[in-house]
């Protein structure tokens, strides 16, 4: 079957087309799609702050598409903002896509890319609410805001770590990390093997899926409310534990101890960071992309915690004075440092 | 002076270095840059409601770094945004700003485009409250998202022109389209020209201004709000009167009598179009980046709108059945196309 180009449809017919089977679901969506801005209603309750929040991912940069499906990428690119959102303690209500298209992409692919956005809106209750399509001279370019909701009491910011809390993380770490390093690993045999070998991906899912396909964690954001749980600080975990524990210590003015024995890794990470011959610990602290939610609780909350499922404690803030270090398998102190995944630091003509 | 490369500060250095002369203004801004999503408050008035509106501008496709300077380019990404929410009779508040960079870009050049963003948001009473930052492959990427707010009562969308309204714009048309031939023109002679001969703009400041630095036109919804006047629908031109006319009479379901001798044309654009030979009426139709407002109002409205500074009257709306047509100056009727600037109708691989 031939691929439909996009110039057939023209920049309104392809709006049209991609965001028409998008239902506005949420009481606060008034307008979507069709006129100069989308309207909403945030005034059923006063005590209801907004919260917005932005992502931008570059072809290249941020995905490949040899080895990313459009549909993933879209539920990709949808997730990474939810989980901005409830890194705050709030929940997703509304976002717009925007993207930049090259002529090599159909209409087919960009369908399977908003295939992956509503999929991931309807998981999360999220209506798409408008957005700007343009054409790119290069790759594509997917930039995306989402807009949500959260009782002003109950707002968790970076900076409200206090000395003695816990250091709590969701799910396990440096599973998408090790996803990647497979599927880099794959793509250059693929290319250098003339025949173009299917890669045998099997007992690789998990990994493969965190990379791929992540997941918000609004389950823990439920979880934590109904426990009458206010985290004192939160963050989602983008860049790599490492990187986002010093955000909240600098922040909130105070140190930490993270226990390695204590990082939540998956067997499928540890596996693969032992066929690849990478330091564990190091994947985990500095993998990226997992999108688990590090926060901080009072130390008084340790068994309320502790009985909520997929939360684990890895250690405690300390004074500021006490550094910022993990303490190891045998005992010693080591300074974390920010070697997350950085996508200035190596920036490319 | 050597220039500073981006690399040096690092993602949440330039973030930070970017950002930090933009203090918050607005009571509505309760948390800006710095956490993982900006924290707005629109709770002191139940019947205001929240607009959102999004748009990207990508080099090579919007703008040409040869002849647009940074500071330009970043105060023309934020207006372009405004113009949309001015278009829903609303008043801007937040944006955010995502910008994807290459590496020739320098911390100077970027510090110019925030310089423009931040004029801007001066002059519109705008606060800069989040954003992302990342490195680009190729060219340099803005993706703006503006939040405004409007009384619920008096959002204005596209869809409301009733039969027998007075069609009205504000400013004039064409300007920055004909700007945008001289720009481009003179780019061809100087890279022809062995010496770089440096272009001679005298006498034609107002069209390169209107190309270069448009002026969202807060001011007629300031007036028409002191007048009292709520149009029934309305768009900002960004695409051309034509395209966007057809836009307010399909949504609309209504037709339209356009008289081509009312369209508003400054001196310059005339006396450019006749340089470059070209029809000044399908410049004013078709020409595009104007971002002045389109809108209409009811006949019995027309001495009221007819004393507002920078509005003029240049037709009405008909049934649907009667058709979109301009009435040309010997009287014929010609069925008005949108032919406006479309960045998806010849998508640049």
């Amino acid at each position: 079957m031939a691929l439909t180009e996009i110039s057939t449809l023209g920049e309104f017919g392809l709006i049209k087309h991609l965001t028409e089977e998008f239902p506005l679901k949420n009481p606060e969506s008034v307008k979507g799609v069709g006129d100069d801005a989308a309207v909403l209603d945030f005034s059923h309750d006063p005590d209801t702050r907004v919260l917005v929040t932005t992502d931008v991912l570059l072809e290249g940069i941020h995905f490949d598409l040899v080895y990313t499906p459009m549909k993933h990428l879209g539920y990709k690119a949808a997730m990474v903002n939810f989980s901005d959102i409830y890194a705050m303690n709030g929940m997703p209500k509304q976002i717009t896509v925007t993207i930049g298209v090259s002529k090599r992409i159909s209409v087919e692919s960009l369908d399977a890319l908003y295939d992956g956005i509503r999929l991931a809106c309807e998981r999360h209750q999220v209506d798409l609410v408008g957005g700007d399509t343009t054409s790119s001279v290069t790759g594509l370019t997917i930039s995306i805001t989402c807009i949500g909701t959260a009782a002003k009491d109950k707002i968790v910011y970076r900076s409200g770590a206090k000395v003695n809390d816990l250091i709590c993380v969701s799910g396990d770490l440096g599973a998408a990390y090790m996803g990647l390093q497979l599927l880099e690993r794959e793509k250059t045999v693929f290319l250098q093997t003339k025949d173009g070998v299917q890669p045998d991906f099997a007992g690789k899912e998990y990994i493969l899926e965190r990379q791929l396909k992540p997941e918000a964690r609004r389950d823990i954001i439920e979880r934590l409310g109904q426990a009458g749980i206010v985290p004192t600080a939160m963050m989602d975990i983008s860049d790599g534990l490492s990187s986002e524990l010093l955000h909240i210590c600098e922040q909130s003015k105070v140190g930490c101890r993270v226990y390695e024995e204590k990082i939540p890794i998956d067997f499928q990470t540890a596996s693969m960071a032992e066929t690849f011959n990478m330091n564990l610990s190091t994947c985990a602290l500095n993998g990226g992309e997992d999108y688990e939610l590090l926060f901080t609780v009072p130390l008084a909350l340790h068994e309320q915690v502790n009985q909520i499922k997929g939360i684990k404690v890895i250690g405690y803030i300390t004074d500021e004075s006490e550094g910022t270090a993990l303490v190891t398998r045998d005992g010693a102190e080591l300074t974390l440092k920010a070697q997350g995944w950085n996508p200035l630091k190596n920036p490319v003509e």
